[in-house]
């Protein structure tokens, strides 16, 4: 399947930096606008694309494609005042079937172009959660077909995402129309074809034209980034918080892996503080247990996510909490019963991820999923480090080893037993 | 697909035990052989089951259905006299396409049937590494059809592997023969049909006739059983030889998921002795190793694997391996330094796991498969444990744990660059 990027605007609301930059190539959380659509269309199967712009963007969006291996044909629209209708009639001699049309300045989330390729005609959305209604282009549907498109009607069923999924012949009637006029929009060509509809309500898109709505578009990005599955408590209730605060800011200028490295010896450097002060060193390894959510967050925001990456920043963590253990039982000088504790909780602590991964390693699913019980199990690694904070700002590191010790271990065996449950019952329907 | 069972033989050179029990019904490695054939075949795609048999069996083979949820039908064959191609014409009524024929007494390995299974017309191995050779039935192929089939044939081309793959029209030539005779061998109905035939070679498969047979074709079973991927030097070396005799033994006895637990309480006991004996404790140690693997044979051999068995059974070789190293380090009264390098023993090597398990976590593919180099990098389970006896023998537990602490932090850092390097050059390509 084929997509048609719109691109020939000039982007005169988005300011100065515009000037240079063609709208589909401002960043937005990492990534250039375009970047994510046509990332996301290929994911899709969409794997070939038009981009139609002016002549003054043309190079850039050329560089671009090349620089990214995206299978890309760039047009010149020598008009672009003819309106983006016209721009959509010049790519029509490349295209021989179904194909999609996007805008360059819209950002969407992964869900709603996974639905999306998958709809006919224009593709709006009921709620416009995530939109500034008022300025937003609405739509008039009357079964099935789409009957009025703009800004100020004075009835509608929804917006216009900017998305569509079109036949072949809606380039014959905008031949048809440009053989009387001079200038076509897309909204006229939509309307006066009575292209078909699909609703597609929820989910995460909006168009960028200001800088304002460039900066909403990243916070949402990174805001949608947050993975449910694994976080416990703490996560949920305080990291996640602050995490995407500091992901926001980073998002722009650090990479994923380098975040992980960076996080990984802010994690060792806390440990180490412990030698100095047990409190501090307490305060730090909770920092980076919140800065451990970024890499991830970042990675998801700006479609950077690496299997690779995800598993040496899980290795990477299982040492930082086992130097920070190791540390903190020799500030404490432990004698020779109370190392048996402190060896329960360093290897309890490795088992409560072993015993996840392992089964991910066996099953292939998360074990989060299938056994919605483990969610609730005390004991994951955000609980596990504020409870580590606590203890040590309030001078309870014995009490804290005690605890570890027995908490890690049992969430194991609890884990063994549930999913023995669990999967007998499967085998046994 | 549908398969027809010949299975009206009465199986009288077996002896005693199979003038109670049919020879399909007979267990091989704990599976019945039918069991296994009809799992093989069900895995294929092969699904529906016509099993013809004689009077006596009948009853046998209809309750071995049920019990164990195979859709069969039950054919019996009032004159067994007249030869299995007498039995296979019986099932014609029920055949409607294209049909999978096997010998209810053979006895294959997975990999034979699912090649098998898209074969065409008689399956012949020109190898025949498993069988005697003397007394097995020879094929001669002519332009890729069954010519001749019999045991004494001056040339052939083959051995009959009692598999076939079969089209409708066969039955016709059957229906045919069968008004001038009163007997039929599917020998000869393959022969006078000239149907097609498909070479395979080299994988296990034999006939079990005699008790010798079947305790052979045991013997193959288990030694089929070893799974190479993990395996250490040790395991290559010595474990895996002995375990093989033992799971011989153990298999018509016990479950895997018994020879599991009792694997475990062994582990666990072999730790506790070492406040008894260190040396004697690393023995006992080392024989846990090697019993650990006869679970999986076990399993294999007898179709009884399951990834709740395998999840299970490696965190508790987690749990065995830190109590052993716990309890080995109590015996040895460390300083307080030493600690420092147990806790790096103990954390390793649950990390040389965790790493491994990681990664098929996210990659969904085994490490040793891709990273062909890590199946070399010492530091394994087997090749850990082995160490331990040898230095619990010769009296050298802290250099044991410095060892230990060393290696098996050193092959996680490894995996690591290995992983890295692979990856990276897998999204470079």
């Amino acid at each position: 399947m084929l997509a048609v990027v719109l691109a020939a605007g000039t982007g005169s609301r988005m300011g100065l930096t515009a000037k240079a930059t063609p709208k589909g190539l401002l960043k937005v959380a990492g990534r250039e606008i375009l970047y994510r659509t046509l990332h996301q269309l290929r994911e899709c199967g969409v794997d070939s694309f038009i981009i139609v712009t002016n002549r003054r963007f043309a190079p850039a969006y050329r560089d671009f494609c090349r620089r990214n291996r995206f299978k890309c044909q760039v047009i010149e629209n020598p008009h672009p005042e003819k309106g983006n209708g016209y721009s959509l009639y010049l790519a029509k001699p490349y295209i021989t079937a179904r194909f999609v049309v996007v805008m360059s300045d819209h950002v969407y989330e992964d869900a709603f172009v996974k639905r999306a390729v998958n709809g006919t005609g224009l593709i709006f959305d009921r709620l416009g959660v995530y939109i500034r209604k008022g300025e937003a282009t609405k739509v008039k549907v009357e079964a099935g077909r789409v009957t009025a498109v703009g800004k100020n009607l004075p009835a509608y069923d929804g917006f216009d995402t900017g998305f569509f999924v079109l036949d072949r012949e809606v380039l014959d009637v905008a031949e048809e129309l440009l053989k009387t006029r001079e200038k076509l929009e897309l909204s006229e060509l939509v309307e006066t074809a009575g292209v078909p509809s699909t609703q597609l309500s929820g989910y995460f898109w909006m168009d960028v034209d200001t800088p304002e709505e460039r900066k909403l578009a990243k916070h949402y990005l990174i805001k949608l980034s947050v993975k449910g599955t694994g976080d416990g408590w703490i996560s949920r209730l305080i990291n996640r918080k602050i995490s995407t605060r500091i992901s926001k800011y980073l998002v722009d200028y650090l990479t994923p892996n380098q975040i992980t490295f960076l996080t990984f010896l802010f994690g060792i450097f806390s440990a180490l503080v412990n030698f100095y002060s047990i409190p501090l060193a307490g305060v730090l390894y909770q920092i980076s247990s919140i800065l451990d959510g970024v890499d991830g967050e970042i990675a998801r925001a700006s479609t950077r996510t690496s299997k690779l990456g995800g598993y040496i920043d899980s290795v990477l963590d299982r040492y930082v909490d086992f130097i920070f253990l190791l540390v903190l039982a020799c500030a404490i000088k432990p004698d020779f019963f109370f190392w048996i504790v402190i060896s329960f909780a360093i290897f309890g602590s490795v088992m409560v991820s072993y015993s996840t991964e392992r089964y991910k390693a066996a099953f292939f699913e998360d074990v989060y999923k299938v056994v919605p019980a483990m969610k609730y199990l005390l004991g994951k690694r955000d609980e596990r480090i504020f409870l580590t904070m606590l203890m040590c700002l309030f001078n309870q590191v014995k009490a804290l080893f005690v605890i570890l010790a027995v908490l890690s271990n049992l969430r194991v065996i609890l884990t063994l037993i549930l999913v023995w449950k669990t999967k007998r019952a499967e085998i046994v329907l």
